[in-house]
């Protein structure tokens, strides 16, 4: 049986990023750039000033102080017109260009304008060359490398991209990822449930989950414990870029998902996985047929078989599934990175497996603060709203003191 | 003028969480709870098997062995119809219910079936009344508060939702945020500025921020340093429930956005704030009017005016308007909470204004440590695509020893 890290190996050897497409600004936010991007610009675009006040010469200040004649007022979006001499001045607003022959910016608040004569008094405590204005490139300059491929698009990536004025970008577009439940005991959430039933709260989740990951949700309803049904939905899954089942993949007898995944062509490289919750989790890929390979469907489709009980599927989900969809979004990071957390309380940990307990990380000044909540196991969601995170409790009994060091996966 | 804590103080003061709407749980992920959810359900509904194997009566089993007669098989969604007397076991699947007389499930891979004699022996190293099974309400009680008001939801909150039935829920609804950057320097971002122009890039940022931050941007484009165009848009934007405005509210000669604010009635609640970079941001709110009472208009508006640099716009938002949007959803903690990190080098600290300095935040095992990344000012956006956070440096120069504990913000 493979470890959790062994199986998140084999995802990311298995996963290639989806192809690039070109999208506006106002609706990359949050994918991945497929291209490096080169500054077709020098930020600022001039010697720009970064007050309002008055563009001088140091050398005509003497301790601060000196009384220069204004020739000229620019405000922003307009051009200075007239290049400064000795003993002049020229008035100028924060980001508008600097005038030839200045090298520095007094703050309005150190001047004192006299309209009479056209003059301005400075009383400057501290004015040296360069003082409040920002030389043309200082920031980026034309042909440098800004943003290189697999770089997550942020508000200030997409600022920086407007300002270069790439206001469409190649990034790689969001995988389709379906949902599909299976179990005879499933009915849809605003049916009432008979005696032995439960409803479908997990493609809820899923959907979240993959919403959260960066992926787009398709929601395909409940398959029944029934071989054509099972099969039949399971070739709509395969239409996206990602298939997640819940249920139907441990020992039971009507746990038909792994055969019949395997029937209609899906490769398994790992059923079982040495941790708990979730040891059952099936993970395979979908080649395209030669006969495919005239048509758009050439890419590689993925798919994950996780168990039916919640806390299952949601952490399972969030170790092995998201790490994927991460990885197809371009993300090099793509699996899950644990914050190393004090244990808050002592703690009785119990178990054969690596266990990944909800739990609540909190912050205080010495650090991140771990404490695992009740849980009743994997049907237990509820425990799961009260924990913002999981705490990772190595196999074995063993009693951990408060103060030790746990791995922490966030939730949120 | 303020400080950034009695700003935040100020703005939290001011904002009223927006009304309440009821969305499926499909579209309710990331609003915040309006009504406390009460379960309707006990969960799991029934006792439970956590376990494909057999349930049986610990009283049967000596030293973790017997041989029990099968009388049903019991799959999940189907329900047990007999009831098990002494000797007896039903063959059981994960999830279904467990029949009367039972204590405790057997997993399959302890026990060894014999089809010619229908009975099964079972070699279980430790079996305990209650192994394997979850009774009806262990996780959820019938009319117990499950979750609260000013709960963000999260996949598992909407997962528990889903278990409940309730497929509807009432959240805040999420607010609409109006963008519009002013300043006659101002180009579109698919267009090429002119000497002295540079392109409208903060509307890209703030859009991206805005959505980060949970609301719905709209974006009006740029208003001209001219009061009748900046008033006709203003009103425009006066439309969404809170209006971020960039540029023009330094002390420069068309830093026009203050006086015609408060011309349409928007009632300043402050004006400058002793910060660096950012100092002259400015924030009101506009109160209905009383012919507006009988119209859907009777909510308060709220107005930010950012400053023009792209840094000081961004830092701006991060610390008030965001908190502002966060509360309007309706989250209780709605400013933003630092991370204490280490000083990961020396470090050389200016300025007459608390400084948020764009900075790397990492984790090591020791914890978080941050490093100021080079930064040339409130114009210089460049920086900020190193940076996945902000330094907080109290007033004053100083020198910094690495090692030294900061308080960060997260940008990511």
């Amino acid at each position: 049986m493979l470890t959790v890290d062994e199986a998140l190996a084999e995802i990311l050897r298995s996963v290639r990023p989806l192809p690039a497409v070109c999208t506006s600004l106002g609706d990359a936010l949050g994918l991945v750039l497929a291209e490096e991007v080169i500054s077709e610009t020098d930020s600022p675009p001039f010697d720009k000033s970064l007050m309002d006040g008055y563009a001088i010469r140091t050398t005509d200040v003497v301790d601060g102080a000196a009384t220069l004649k204004v020739i000229e007022e620019i405000t922003a979006g307009f051009v200075p017109t007239k290049t400064l001499g000795p003993g002049e001045a020229t008035r100028i607003m924060t980001g508008a260009p600097i005038p030839g022959g200045a090298d520095a910016v007094v703050r309005i608040e150190e001047t004192e304008f006299d309209a009479d004569s056209g003059t301005v008094q400075l009383r400057s405590s501290s004015l040296a060359a360069g003082a409040n204005l920002m030389r043309r490139g200082t920031a980026m300059k034309w042909g440098e490398g800004v943003l290189p491929v697999g770089r997550e698009l942020r508000p200030q990536e997409l600022g920086a991209l407007a300002e270069m004025g790439q206001h469409e970008v190649a990034v790689i577009r969001r995988p389709s990822v379906a949902v599909l439940a299976t179990g005879d005991e499933l009915v849809p959430i605003h049916q009432t449930p008979d005696h032995g039933q439960i409803r479908n709260s997990n493609e809820t989740m899923l959907a979240a989950q993959i919403r959260r990951s960066g992926g787009e949700p398709v929601c395909l309803g409940i398959a029944r414990d029934e071989q054509s049904h099972l099969r039949e939905k399971i070739s709509v899954g395969l239409q996206s870029d990602v298939l997640v089942l819940s249920g139907g993949v441990s020992a039971g007898k009507l746990d038909l998902v792994p055969a019949e995944l395997e029937a209609v062509g899906v490769r398994q490289i790992f059923h079982k996985v040495h941790i708990k919750p979730g040891k059952p989790v099936w993970f395979g890929v979908l080649d395209p047929s030669r006969e495919d390979s005239s048509t758009a469907e050439t890419r590689r489709r993925y798919v994950f078989g996780l168990p039916g009980n919640p806390v299952s599927s949601m952490v399972c989900f969030e170790l092995f599934a998201r790490s994927a969809i991460r990885r197809l979004m371009g993300l090099e990071e793509a699996a899950p990175r644990p914050v190393r957390a004090r244990l808050g309380e002592e703690y009785l940990a119990r178990g054969d497996r690596p266990t990944y307990h909800p739990a609540r990380l909190d912050w205080n000044d010495a650090g991140p603060v771990v404490c695992p909540v009740n849980w009743h196991g994997s049907a237990d969601l509820r425990a799961t709203v009260k924990a913002n995170a999981m705490a990772l409790f190595p196999a074995g009994d063993a009693k951990y003191a408060a103060g030790e060091i746990l791995d922490v996966y966030r939730w949120d």
